[in-house]
């Protein structure tokens, strides 16, 4: 089968690529990135398109409006994007995804990156190292024992890659793990799996809450004044998108205790200012998403395996549907 | 064979626990504690020793000068230590540790506490977490890619229970795990085990060194000049003992950038009050011997097994050689 559930069309795809495709890659890649992918495709690699007929491949965070609906949009095959997150990328513009160009993403060692980041979080939240970079800046010697996060229980809404593993380095450390997700199915790293309703009625059981949910209309909003006043001292981690929390529900229930302390790597408005009021939710942490940076090696390991799967006339793996928004 | 390396005779201790040794358990302890103590002995449980002429076990984290040469010390038949580390108990006084009397120690789930503070600090460490409460105070949003642990190299001197405990950790993150020990030999957690010589060729490419040995003639002082300014970049981490290191050494090592860090659970000197040089080493976190503190539940737990293993006539697993000195 040749044709994906994004309409596109592998076998042409794979014969423009062999007839000499341009490769066109963002300026904002580096030099290296952009060396490793010309050795993918071999083929010298352009900053922006040419004025030629020649077909076009994509590399960047961003589809440019010249590609999308501009003077070169007939001839844009396929983007790869650089970061594993396409809400954006799919979203730019009034006008939508064009039709059977080939999106694929970076997912790179991104699952691992956030879970580590989301472990280490946990782990400094139950040896309070915030607590003793206070007492140690003011010379006390105060004995805190640590708290053993193995047999708490965290929920992790969202079961895709990301989220599961980010159940998985829980688990590893002897926290029960319970995944939330649209359509529950076994996951690798969850110990079961909820759909969203139900998840409600285990929210009073956690002491962690991870969000590692894919943007869409189903989790637009979804962590509001209802689902963070379910919570009974539970710490928030957001890993997946900031337009799923409501971040004037959060600051209530943090006020309130029900939520016990925040931190938040991924923001509505990003990035924020000076002035932002996220910086006044008390016990939060904003960490400028950081978790997960894929790194340019990432990008032109992933990048390689679309290329040799198309070159051999698959639909890569790392395919986005356009229609699923993830 | 009950008799053990320590010269205990645990048949004769047996019938003094069957013939109604009492029990004493140290002010300190709490109520809960002794209660459940009581439990495990089947008797009454006191506070101090009386005169009668009763055989004595012992229950607390130092053994009384009155039970130790004083006027009762000829009663005492085992003291059951309710810390795993025994070297202030054998060392305090001038006379030796009083001869065929057992000595018994708390373990607990202290490998297991121990190991999450170590990693919970390397990873902290990995992710910046003392860079992100700045910004965070600062109102900055600058995105901090973290650090993946996996695929850099600990070195963990000591491959007793803890530091098995803490290589083991580290490993499920995906660090690679050396261990260092007196007399190598295979350890769970370590992908290999060094001696203390051996371990000097590898100092250049660990990126953290951790210690987790006893106090010994053989590991006092052993962190100096020569160790740290063998190191490149690593962070240290010290839960075995505070005299193991030279602090003088560690803050010259620091400046000089030999090591890049440090988080120092114990010190030679406990506890550091505020004028204790200590707070003004350089990119360290002083957590006033925090790691592993044991709860109440393991001490009862292990106090138990010992007493079930000499009911049954065998030597405990949890006694100590006094030879040894751990």
């Amino acid at each position: 089968m040749t044709r994906g559930a994004d309409g596109v069309d592998i076998e042409a795809l794979r014969s423009a690529l062999a007839d000499g495709a341009r490769v066109v890659a963002d300026p904002a890649l580096s030099d290296a990135l952009v060396h490793e992918i010309a050795a993918v495709a071999g083929r010298p690699v352009h900053r922006e398109p040419d004025d030629g007929p020649a077909p076009l491949v994509h590399v960047g965070p961003a589809l440019p409006e010249s590609l999308r609906r501009g003077r070169h949009a007939g001839r844009l095959l396929w983007t790869h994007s650089t970061n594993a997150g396409v809400d954006a990328l799919l979203a730019a513009g009034p006008a939508p995804w064009p039709e059977r160009v080939l999106l694929t993403r970076t997912v790179g060692r991104m699952g691992e990156r956030i879970a580590q980041y989301v472990l280490g979080w946990v782990l400094a939240d139950c040896q309070d190292v915030p607590g003793f970079l206070v007492q140690h800046r003011d010379r006390v010697w105060h004995r805190r024992p640590g708290e053993l996060a193995a047999g708490q229980r965290a929920l992790v809404f969202g079961t895709g890659r990301i989220g599961s593993a980010v159940a998985a380095a829980l688990q590893r450390v002897g926290v029960h793990t319970t995944g939330v997700a649209r359509t529950p199915r076994a996951t690798p790293g969850c110990d079961r799996v909820l759909s969203l309703d139900e998840a409600r009625g285990a929210l009073a059981g956690a002491r962690w809450v991870v969000n590692a949910l894919p943007l869409t209309p189903h989790t637009a909003g979804l962590f509001d004044t209802a689902l963070f006043t379910a919570l009974r001292g539970a710490a928030f981690v957001n890993v997946g998108r900031g337009e799923s929390v409501d971040l004037r529900a959060l600051d209530a229930a943090l006020r309130a205790g029900h939520v016990r302390s925040a931190v938040l790597d991924v923001l509505p408005d990003e990035p924020a200012g000076p002035d932002s009021p996220v910086w006044d939710l008390p016990r939060t942490v904003v960490t400028a998403h950081s978790a997960g940076v894929t790194a340019d090696a990432d990008v032109a390991v992933d990048f390689g395996a679309c290329w040799r799967e198309v070159a051999g006339g698959h639909h890569p793996e790392l395919a986005i549907g356009p229609g699923a928004g993830y």
